[in-house]
């Protein structure tokens, strides 16, 4: 998409894009997504000898690539949870009084957040409240990791070789390969030379904040108002859509994210659902945002 | 074999024990392995959320147990190669002088050893020797690592687990049930409360020093001159065959350890291998040893 888009902007011509890929606060709490964070995704290799090795003969001696993987990853955050790859916070715009204002003022429930997710305690980025951090703020996330030996039992090797997968969740204004290449580099630059390190980008796009002034938001709002039976908040969230600030940069055609999924759906997750209800609600609001864009 | 010892001392009545399960310096330089290191080996599971979540989301608000056994890891060992686990080092005698220099006196060709195993540099804790890291100090390795997405392509998430076995190679003197409950207890300490750390002991054994003047260590080194022509070395080695102090101190009877395995042997790794060469002059050792171990 994002080399078929500069080829066909007069296919793609349109006055406005409305993409349903995004999430609600609750099902009795109806929300548009206004804001969505950009993505970086790389994949590391890290090799150190050229085969497993018997951990007594070489163990203490010749450097473990999981030991070295597990070390440069503790090292991009820091103990307050900031993320310490040099010039990421460059072109974070802080948050304003009023969006903070704003974010404060979307019903939270910590103790019910928690228990949905089964954890005793939250953990980020200092100085920044959950909703904050989840929504406006960076992440740095490793996804999965593997390495050595994974079987039942106790086996007793220094691998050759340790792989991990890691993306950072971006707020808008940073560029997704600039960063990537920050990542890259700053990796490259701290790990030792008794292990070869190689960083290999995946995915990314960048974040995106919809203008509430647009007519079709406010269609968009009618449309919810009507399902849901209440006015839907404007929230930013977390998720990226990468393809959607394509749309803006390449098409300058805004997109509405009409969004029916709970926290209950799981997404990303085994036993991924989606409720009729929600089903049938989102349809309804689908149509009359149609019926007010059109106005 | 542990509980078998100490109910069947009569039926295990004997002068020593030959144990072939060693390794000798280089095909063209003999040696009897006259010391093993212990070894602690311990699985790892940290839990974050009940499920896998979405990471755009939950990033940077919900800790991600990769992240979190990543730092678990690289705190177990300093920026000298030290572990920091507190009171590792408590029973760890210090090398002697006499020690080390009769280590220096082991051929070691530290360019060629690097060759074998294909890496650039060696690592290892600061202020030792290759040969002294490898056989006569305790060591720190992952030896395997697995968590969250690991197949093909990038997905988003933040996984609900991480697991990791690691294990320590010990010297002798420490001992490895306390090692065991100081790891344990060490990685429960500094682990936060927003993830669960489970710690399961796996395995575990002491290291083994055999004394040289012994009259069985005698009738091996006469064994191993006659089959490979050069009188050997005795060295200490850095793997672990746990039984053997259990012999020691269940048995009260000593350990000669007669192994032929080589480097190229690539033992705990794929293409294990042995040759043929080594195969009939360990069996022309182990004959002459026990000719003159009877007289």
């Amino acid at each position: 998409m994002h080399e078929f888009l500069p080829t066909h902007r007069e296919l793609l011509s349109c006055r406005t894009i409305l993409v349903s890929d995004t999430s609600m606060l609750a099902a009795d709490l109806p929300s548009i997504t206004t804001g969505l964070r950009g993505l970086a995704y790389w994949k590391i290799e890290v090799t150190g000898p050229n085969r497993d090795l018997h951990s007594g003969h070489f163990g203490g001696a010749v450097a473990n690539p999981i030991n070295i993987l597990c070390d440069l990853m503790a090292r991009m955050t820091d103990a307050d949870g900031i993320i310490t790859i040099p010039g990421f916070y460059e072109d974070v715009d802080p948050l304003s009084e009023e969006e903070r204002r704003m974010l404060e003022e979307i019903p939270f429930d910590e103790e019910r957040y928690k228990a949905s997710i089964g954890v005793r305690a939250l953990k980020g980025e200092k100085g920044y409240t959950t909703i904050e951090r989840n929504s406006c703020r960076p992440s740095f996330d490793i996804c999965g990791i593997w390495g050595g030996y994974t079987a039942e039992g106790a086996k007793t090797i220094l691998p050759s070789k340790a792989y991990a997968k890691v993306s950072c969740r971006l707020v808008p204004h940073q560029r997704h390969e600039r960063i990537s290449q920050m990542f890259a580099d700053y990796v490259t630059a701290i790990a030792p030379d008794s292990v070869q390190v190689k960083v290999t980008p995946m995915h990314g796009g960048e974040g995106y904040v919809c203008p509430l002034t647009l007519p079709a938001y406010r269609a968009a709002e009618i449309g919810f108002t009507k399902a849901f039976g209440r006015k839907p908040l404007a929230v930013r969230r977390g998720g990226s859509i990468p393809i959607v600030s394509d749309f803006e940069q390449v098409l300058g055609v805004e997109t509405i994210l009409m969004g029916f999924g709970l926290e209950s759906d799981a997404i990303h997750s085994p036993n991924e659902n989606f409720s009729l209800d929600m089903f049938r609600k989102g349809i309804r609001a689908v149509v009359e945002f149609h019926r007010h864009a059109e106005d």
